[in-house]
């Protein structure tokens, strides 16, 4: 019997919990596997942070606790950026994060969250299920002991938050943004000065000066850290991350020792919990947007087609930097390029193509 | 041991099933649940049937044979129309289809597959999950003793095989056209008489002249099909079936007698297939229109805006009377449509305005 039905079964209340664990000790010899899990977002932050705890809770009630998970927000174990480390070292089992944190590690690892000019979500997850992402996934994380899998994505991200209008590409000169990953890269060689913070950092930096923009994620996640009180125009649509896929990633040894239903199963969470945190951001996102806007005062810009093509400019010289690296990670490159040309054309007759004309017809 | 595990181990080859059966028994009397399920599908058909297939095998792997499944296909048990009836009363306890073909015992049905311009994939997901649109799909299947989960989603259809081209208006009227669903009833409207037929029977009627157009998903599974031995002209998008939901529905006695744990690993089994069978299409449909256009000579359309507006009238009018049938048919309109406004004005600005601008500057 595992800890969970002996408190239910025996009605013994949370706070005996402590008297269940000593005796759910046997059980744990019997096979049982604990799956501590560091995370890069702060505890009960709304989007990320709940669906990487919705994520961890499941696994467990899923195998009936026979992989009991233990979850650690940003900071509670190891900072946000630290948990690939404590993930490949083994000092933790899997980590959620965005894995374009690690592009200095190597500069693959982008592909798999979002690159500029890359995958919408519907996209990505063609890419990554059908047209070869997932195995040179499985290869990137086999140079460094880790299996990743997507468990969210956070839709196409807004292109942020800025304290002055940006009507040129002149504009973004000089401008301190915090934007992490290749996006950060574009905005380098359009003229301004990336720089990578975490989430929990952003705003103090913003409120001080210390930077003069910043993109997170879209309005659902953006509305509750607050930019709008330093920084009042909210641009879309962001060429950075058009999908941004989250990850879930294992010590592959520790993966590879688990059984094929437990596989089977972290796989089938982390794959519902990629559309469910997908479609909970679509379903916000016009709500936060509309509160941002009424609520707060915020400007919604778009950006010109001139700074587009800036950014696309760019971001060419971005991805042929990135694929110079290795093998590898051309090899990546070449096979998210090929999924880009491909699902685009078709999404030009379906999703786009469709959704322009309805929206038409219906004044949407 | 379950009996797959016990075939692998002792090494008996599929021949020796019977033995491998008796030798079962003693673990279904421990609480075993044998999972029968009907299809709409054919047996190995590209996306459809695979899919519902896969889902049924992963059913049985993730509970280790815990809910032992048995698959028919359309035909193999019952026909692909009676599933519903088969699983209503008891008789299986899951089927695979559309739920758009019961709209005639329930027009509120049609809204969780689609409905004419409705949701794409990524709208419905999030109506569906966090709109208020599961809740009312378990309120309308409380109704037949059902309960359904999404499992699958074909993507925006294309809008259908004809065997002229289609310019004007006119040229749809006493058009005789496979097209099941509200769309049909749009297609009425208009002037052409829809007809309901199974996968499996729309080529022959197409080649005998029975019917003059069909419609039936997009490039992928139309392929396999045939349909252009018969018609040429392959129009997009189409307007009745944007984001095809298929479902998971089981026999709701059966299901609220399952375990919590056996439940969620059903509703993770089949929120995976959701994704993994929708990104499915989505990579195979620009292959199999390129095939189609180069082996075929199938020849590629687009609806005129006029032919659109036409279908968006008849449309509106089609959901006027579906939302007529009754308090709960009017309750999911208005659940459908608040969750159409909200998100298309988020896609707006996400998916289809960043996908617009992407692409104009890569020339895709």
């Amino acid at each position: 019997m595992d800890r969970r039905s002996f408190i239910k079964k025996t009605g013994v209340a949370a706070g005996a919990a402590a008297a269940a664990t000593s005796l759910a000790a046997p059980a744990v010899a019997q096979g049982r596997k604990e799956m501590v899990i560091v995370s890069s977002w702060p505890r009960d932050f709304p989007g990320l942070g709940l669906s990487a705890q919705r994520l961890a809770q499941r696994i467990t009630d899923m195998t009936e606790g026979q992989i009991t998970t233990q979850y650690f927000a940003s900071g509670e174990r190891v900072g946000g950026f630290d948990v690939f480390d404590e993930v490949a070292s083994g000092n933790a089992q899997a980590y959620n994060a965005a894995d374009y944190y690690w592009k200095g590690k190597h500069p693959g690892w982008a592909f798999f969250t979002a690159v500029p000019f890359g995958l919408t979500y519907t996209e990505q997850s063609a890419w990554i299920n059908h047209m070869g992402g997932q195995a040179l996934w499985d290869e990137l994380g086999d140079e460094f002991g880790l299996k990743a899998l997507p468990c969210g994505n956070t839709g196409v991200q807004m292109g942020g938050w800025f304290n002055k209008e940006i009507e040129t590409v002149d504009d973004l000169k000089g401008l301190k943004m915090r934007i992490p990953g290749l996006g950060g890269d574009v905005m380098a060689k359009v003229g301004a000065s990336p720089v990578s913070l975490p989430g929990s950092q952003i705003y103090e930096n913003l409120v001080s000066g210390a930077v003069d923009a910043t993109e997170w994620v879209g309005p659902y996640n953006d509305f509750f850290l607050k930019f709008y009180e330093a920084a009042k125009y909210y641009y879309f649509p962001g060429m950075h991350e058009p999908g941004a896929g989250l990850s879930f990633g294992m010590n592959k040894s520790w993966w590879s020792g688990l059984t094929k239903t437990e596989q089977l199963i972290i796989e089938a969470a982390c794959q519902m919990e990629n559309e469910v945190a997908m479609s909970e951001n679509n379903a916000n996102n016009a709500t936060y947007l509309n509160r941002l806007i009424n609520e707060h005062g915020v400007e919604l810009r778009e950006f010109s087609d001139e700074i587009y093509d800036s950014f696309g400019e760019a971001a060419a010289e971005v991805m042929d930097e990135a694929r110079k690296h290795s093998d590898l990670a051309n090899r990546i490159y070449e096979s998210f390029d090929k999924a880009r040309t491909n699902v685009a054309g078709w999404m030009k007759l379906s999703d786009v193509g469709y959704s322009l004309k309805r929206n038409r017809v219906l004044g949407l």
